[in-house]
């Protein structure tokens, strides 16, 4: 049903009486008709690229836990006090902290060349002076699990699975566990180190980090992602026969428990300023490059949105929070963070979205809301189609920094983008300012300016008690 | 004049008066039916991608000097026995050495963050512990040229022009002006440092290196190139306004003088031994990548294309020479020894071509030759034509090895690839194999082939005394 096509007084009738019936949210006309101007506005201003130009010019690199972090966090409260919010805080996020230090490798033997690598997150250093061995080679994390117990001893192991590419990105989830469990699996097996190919789409020059973890108990061996034409280097070395000897110097180490910080604006809501909507990102970064994709990107899509909403003449009947997650990339400590201080006020939330995905266009709405909210989602997507975006499904995560907040059943959005360049990028020294387009950034905003706003306005609601883990 | 169309008894005759005649060179018919078989064989053969990737995988960086160096000399005889040459042998050449030490760059002020910058060839070091000064930017040299006599005053002077991307590789000549120049004529202005965008068509987070020279008697000053994204970085911070200092850390030294040596490899002619055709392309490379694309190509299409006439079951009429040269990258060391080596036997070098731009496929061949020679290059070209390829233009370069040749006299003809992304990788950690396209190259080939195997054979000649500078 498409309630434009009727007259507004039948319409507010029939709604009334619909909502009380069986449920359903929905959508007041002249908020439909807002929604679509603030649309517009969206694809008119550049306020969301300015914003990821100043952060990765003024910030740049932010890893959880370093100078940058501090850097941003501080950017980022005055960044939305600047733009005006109602409000605007931060809540205090812990987290043990993991240091890079040098981090080299080349082949001994048979053909001395050098490797380009780089510490994954949590790793542990190599001795003092490196540490050399013989590689072993396997084809992906199941073949290292299918080895015999002894397979790799006094080795290191070289997993040299690729990620393949896709538009909604589903090739990471297959490729990354090389990436999150070889150390531990390799341990098992006798290695004293390992080296994956990078989980990247990209042939470059440039390793992925990204964070790795130790089993309970098994011995903690370094671990460090090769570059894909290191990765094909050392496969063709290999292809020869003879042993292939490498020499890898990591000297990460973990740091001391260092306390960042959510940051948090919020448009206080005109009617039901208890309840809140989410949308948001996570303000940290890895350390190689300045973050623009993961997650500048994020940051200015969902504060450029908020921004047009503070700008209109009115306040939404509840309340907008833009948060800006601290460390997502080691574990999603500031969304942890956010649902443990929030827990007994999880019922307030509306729902949320988190825009953690690149620069790349929205093609698709998905939602995680009772089923009668449903034709509520799927107008609001009316007011997305065209910006090219249609409803998907009823099975949205929300996003990584969500996880916690879901787990404690709020409803949650994923505004689906095309992620088919987004690994060529991510967690590298290139992910950089000029990858992010800034057309397909307007887009983007346009459609969480959509979202955040009806979803501020709407009569009704999503539902909650998903708990989704 | 298609020589084809008419029966062979007739152009043979046509062919001896003409030749006397006019001086003009011609192809006997069996020999252009040859070049055809010769074209075809080389689309079905791999040997050129297996020599690249031979020479990359066992040998990879081979920078003027280096221990690659030598391994590249090494390799490169043992391939060219391997594969059967008549004469197989090394050339002394002697130059001075440059070595790159630690090389690093950040902001420290307004905006602390890391830079991605690489050492310019021949680059004087920073003083240890680095070189710390106020950024003062410049559109081109032009402009650096046109500031007053103490406008970089204890500055880095920062010059910011960006290559144009063209198929013919016609941006790099303005471009690269910065390079080589920037240093003294910031000098001239007083900077204690330079730093220029990349001399390349990529944004990736990669310098790109590349020789830079000294005027004598001015100040040497430290140089060094800044990845694309960096150098858009520091434009942006530089718009803010407020002065941007930046350290810069770079530990190149000049070397000891070193001898390395060109690698020749011999098809003997049958029935003119002496004269020769050369085909070649350089055997060193940067440091940063394994030299795939520059030159690691170059030697995979013309030792493949000498190959497969090694393979025919008669030797042509006169020799083919494959010349490995050695360091192209740091002055044409390679080519001018051997121009001196050879100065008194240049009227026995019938004519040559070099492979010097990569991987991409070749569009046309351009000729350096007497005027009544250009009806037989068509005739070269008429066999090129199923490759895509057609004829040019008289005002054929040769490639950076033959200008010490060319300077002599001798006839050259360039067979010009697409370019159009040899500047994305050129100089860069990312040229790799990954980046070479098996198909494109047997193109190549297969056009070197037909060059060699006509100029082998030819009926007259192609003329000399060109002297171009
Ligand atoms: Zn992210
Ligand atoms: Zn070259």
């Amino acid at each position: 049903m498409k309630l434009k096509y009727v007259s507004t007084l039948v319409v507010s009738c029939f709604i009334a009486f619909s909502a009380v019936a069986n449920n359903a949210p929905n959508f007041d006309d002249e908020d439909l008709k807002v929604a679509a101007q603030l649309r517009d506005k969206a694809l008119d201003s550049s306020l969301d690229y300015d914003i990821v130009e100043s952060l990765t010019t003024e910030v740049g690199p932010r890893m959880a836990g370093t100078p940058g972090d501090a850097a941003a966090v501080k950017w980022g409260v005055a960044k939305l006090e600047e733009l005006g919010f109602d409000k605007v805080w931060t809540e205090p996020v812990t987290f043990p902290t993991w240091k890079r230090g040098v981090e080299s490798a080349e082949v001994l033997s048979p053909y001395p060349q050098p490797l380009v690598i780089t510490a994954l997150g949590f790793s542990v250093a190599t001795p003092e002076g490196g540490l050399s061995a013989e590689i072993i080679e396997f084809e992906d994390l199941e073949a290292l699990k299918a080895a015999p117990a002894d397979a790799a001893k006094g080795k290191i192991v070289f997993i040299k699975n690729r990620m393949e590419r896709a538009r909604d990105g589903s090739g990471y989830g297959p490729a990354v566990a090389a990436r999150g469990q070889g150390a531990s699996e390799a341990a098992k097996k006798g290695a004293v180190g390992i080296l994956i190919r990078s989980i990247g789409t990209d042939s470059h020059r440039m390793a992925h980090t990204g964070v790795m973890r130790y089993e309970e108990g098994i011995t903690k061996i370094p671990a460090a992602a090769l570059s894909a034409p290191d990765a094909d280097l050392l496969e063709n070395m290999i292809r020869r026969g003879k042993p292939v000897t490498v020499k890898m110097t990591i000297g990460a180490k973990n740091g001391e428990e260092y306390t960042s910080h959510n940051v948090i604006g919020e448009i206080t809501g005109s009617e039901k300023p208890e309840e809140y909507v989410i949308i948001g990102a996570h303000l940290d970064s890895w350390d190689l490059g300045t973050g623009a994709l993961d997650d500048g990107a994020g940051i200015g899509i969902t504060v450029a949105a908020a921004k047009l909403i503070l700008d209109l003449p009115e306040r939404p009947k509840r309340s907008i929070r833009v948060i800006m997650f601290a460390n997502e990339e080691q574990g999603l400590i500031g969304g942890k963070a956010y649902a443990e201080a929030h827990k007994d006020d999880i019922k307030n939330i509306i729902t949320a979205a988190e825009s953690d995905f690149g620069a790349g266009k929205i093609w698709r709405i998905d939602s995680k809301v009772k089923p009668e909210a449903i034709p509520a989602v799927k107008q609001m997507a009316d007011v997305m189609a065209p910006l090219g975006i249609s409803y998907g499904n009823n099975n949205a995560g929300g996003g990584p920094d969500l996880i916690p907040l879901r787990g404690k059943g709020i409803s949650v959005f994923s505004l689906r983008q095309d992620g088919t360049d987004y690994f060529d990028y991510h967690h590298t020294p290139n992910d950089t300012l000029d990858k992010v387009d800034p057309e397909s950034l307007k887009q983007n905003t346009a459609a969480y300016v959509i979202f955040a706003y009806l979803s501020a306005q709407m009569n009704g609601d999503f539902g909650t008690g998903f708990n989704q883990k």
